[in-house]
């Protein structure tokens, strides 16, 4: 993964604090030690579900889902995985009913993903399912030790895993919470755990990132009133979900309330997609307000040698110049083409992130990447990047009212 | 189709002015008379299509596939329709390569899309299908009069379709753009018109809608600077590419220089979908910088009535509370609790719509609702809503890279 910056970020003293505080953090906050856990157990797990098994269904929602879609939907095009995996997270009833006209429910395993084990959208759905099928050999939970969903587990005699200790939901990808479908699948979680501490190393042990990242953390930091939006500008679909994990992780960790002031601050993300979205979102970051920043992510080989013919279509010449142009060159010479127009404007904050092609390595590098980005610019501008008490007078209400 | 607003604006004068400026723009800016538009000639062309075709697929990118895919998308999970439909709107060879294996080309018909026949990646796309499809007849070209994509669909002897005069992009749903693929999917398109017909005479014609919609456009303008961040947040999976949709003709329509200044202004849509980014993006609106407002979308009945079982699990009782419960009742409840939360704050501009039912005639009004809504905001805001000159820098440079 290589990260070039477009703009200019200083303030050595700030930088240093800030790797400092990082540094810290690790002996309280979970997820920094995920990318050197020992998976043997996950795989011996994985050996237990037997091999008829033809599809994954996780039961769960936000940080229980969004992770391991983003690196199935990534990895998924590319390689031939030995189950699918489909995603139960909404209580629309035309959502649930259309998921499960798609897979035989007789040869499949669900994952039931809920920290507490109270999550209304979790099992509502759950029980539904439940109803539909009452063998408790075709659940897994994966839950807090000592919580109310591990005793019913084991109550009705299912499998049971853990969550790690002081892992947020939204920091949990390379925990079981991603790794356990992912793996059910063929994802290989190994190199997506080496890809994740590929970053972690280079960022602690003084490596070429270390300095990058924090530049960016600090110049996002120190403009956030500013350049409040963050677009991620990816060029390839693969990426889609991503995206959408990212948009989780980076707003709700940095939507908050000031720990030392009484003010509300908030970095807004944006996953976009290109070059689909040249064609709708790229006229105002062009020319609307200068409030956005924008990263590129690019893929540096397709492995899909697929070229545009050599072919010329009457009345059509001017499209010659396209001829036996591999499509990854093209779609990486449009990415190029967007930057540069864009750095001629001299006031949007850009950069690019490269990685080489579609592996979980690569995966696993960019969701660490994004990982400690978020903790970093979540320390800068003071608030608890870990905590999420906004959604919780939502939950009351209801609760009020379904009692 | 209801909308109810959570917030007070007067200035009777403004509304007024902006309802002239609209009613007179019927005379230049095609869309408006769309929904009164006669569709037989667009039925008698679907009849030509052999009914051997299972698929229909749309070479076409940002106004030329977004409209249809949010209708599409939209009724798909509810009715039975005669043909498949896919869009492709990228470069991405692993996107275009996974599309091309999911159907038959051999019983797909292409819809090419393209006003002036320059597009990139509508042309490198098609370059490659017809590559392995040259029989012309699998074709048809939807494009302007005049323009070299006729001359060259002439002379390959393929069926060739007009653009309406004066109907940009990101408005073109409701014409052959959009009508010609959803037709062919068996997509009641005179519904669609329809609905789109109630809003637009609900308006013109002082329904409850004139108030309601100008009472929106003029908050939204007048206090562009501070909610510039405009979310919609639609409680079902079903409107995932409305809000797709929504993006570009927010975006590309109101993010420009004004037209009587120098500078850039914007305001940048958000879609996100209840209850699922509950557990995401929620805490930013919660918890955020107050830049953000919300347009909340409630399908009031689903017609899919699974409900929650009447099972107690042991140890999780306290869950026995969503016992009995519809799922279309639940998501309500989750999407009222919500508004409850944020109107609490009293600083968040929300309103709401609700639609009876997943129909083609809620989908056309939503479309219609938001088309206005956009030529409301561009007026008074004073921008160009109907360019998009933005997007040409990068397509400049991309040219001379290719030559």
């Amino acid at each position: 993964m290589k990260n070039r910056l477009y703009f200019k970020s200083d303030n050595k003293k700030i930088q240093k604090e800030a790797f400092e505080a990082i540094r810290a953090e690790q002996n309280h906050i979970g997820y920094y030690t995920l990318p050197e856990q020992d998976i043997s157990s996950i795989l011996t797990y994985c050996n237990t579900i037997p091999e008829n098994v033809e599809t994954i269904a996780v039961i769960g929602i936000g940080g229980s889902s969004l992770g391991a879609k983003a690196v199935y939907e990534f990895i998924k095009p590319v390689k031939s995985l030995a189950r699918k995996l489909y995603f139960f997270e909404s209580t629309d009833p035309i959502n649930i009913t259309t998921l499960l006209s798609k897979f035989d429910i007789k040869k499949t395993h669900f994952l039931i993903i809920s920290k507490s084990g109270n999550t209304v959208e979790t099992f509502s759905i759950y029980k539904y399912i439940y109803s539909l099928q009452s063998d408790a050999s075709a659940y897994t939970f994966i839950t807090d030790p000592g919580s109310p969903l591990e005793k019913y587990a084991k109550e009705i005699q299912a499998s049971v895993l853990y969550l790690p200790n002081n892992v947020g939901g939204r920091f949990s990808v390379l925990s079981t919470v991603g790794l356990v479908p992912l793996a059910l699948c063929g994802i290989d979680i190994q190199a997506l755990l080496n890809g994740a501490k590929t970053i972690k190393e280079s960022f602690f042990n003084a490596g070429y990132l270390k300095d990058t990242l924090l530049k960016k953390a600090v110049y996002y930091a120190k403009h956030h009133t500013q350049y409040h939006i963050n677009c991620i500008f990816a060029y390839s679909e693969t990426l889609k979900y991503f995206c959408e994990w990212y948009v989780q992780l980076w707003g709700e960790s940095l939507g908050k309330y000031q720990r030392h002031s009484a003010f509300n601050v908030g970095l807004t993300p944006i996953g976009l997609i290109g070059p689909k979205d040249q064609h709708s979102f790229l006229q105002l970051i062009m020319e609307g307000t200068r409030d956005k920043s924008v990263t590129f992510i690019k893929i540096e080989d397709f492995h899909d040698n697929i070229s545009i013919p050599d072919i010329t279509l009457p009345h059509l010449e001017a499209l010659d110049s396209l001829n036996d142009l591999p499509f990854s060159k093209l779609i990486n010479m449009q990415c190029d083409s967007v930057i540069e127009a864009l750095e001629a404007q001299e006031d949007i904050p850009l950069d690019t992130i490269s990685i080489s092609d579609v592996t979980e390595t690569n995966i696993g590098s960019l969701i660490f990447y994004y990982e400690l980005l978020t903790s970093l610019v979540g320390e800068l501008i003071d608030v608890n990047t870990y905590d999420q008490p906004g959604v919780e007078a939502g939950k009351i209400i209801l609760k009020k009212k379904l009692s």
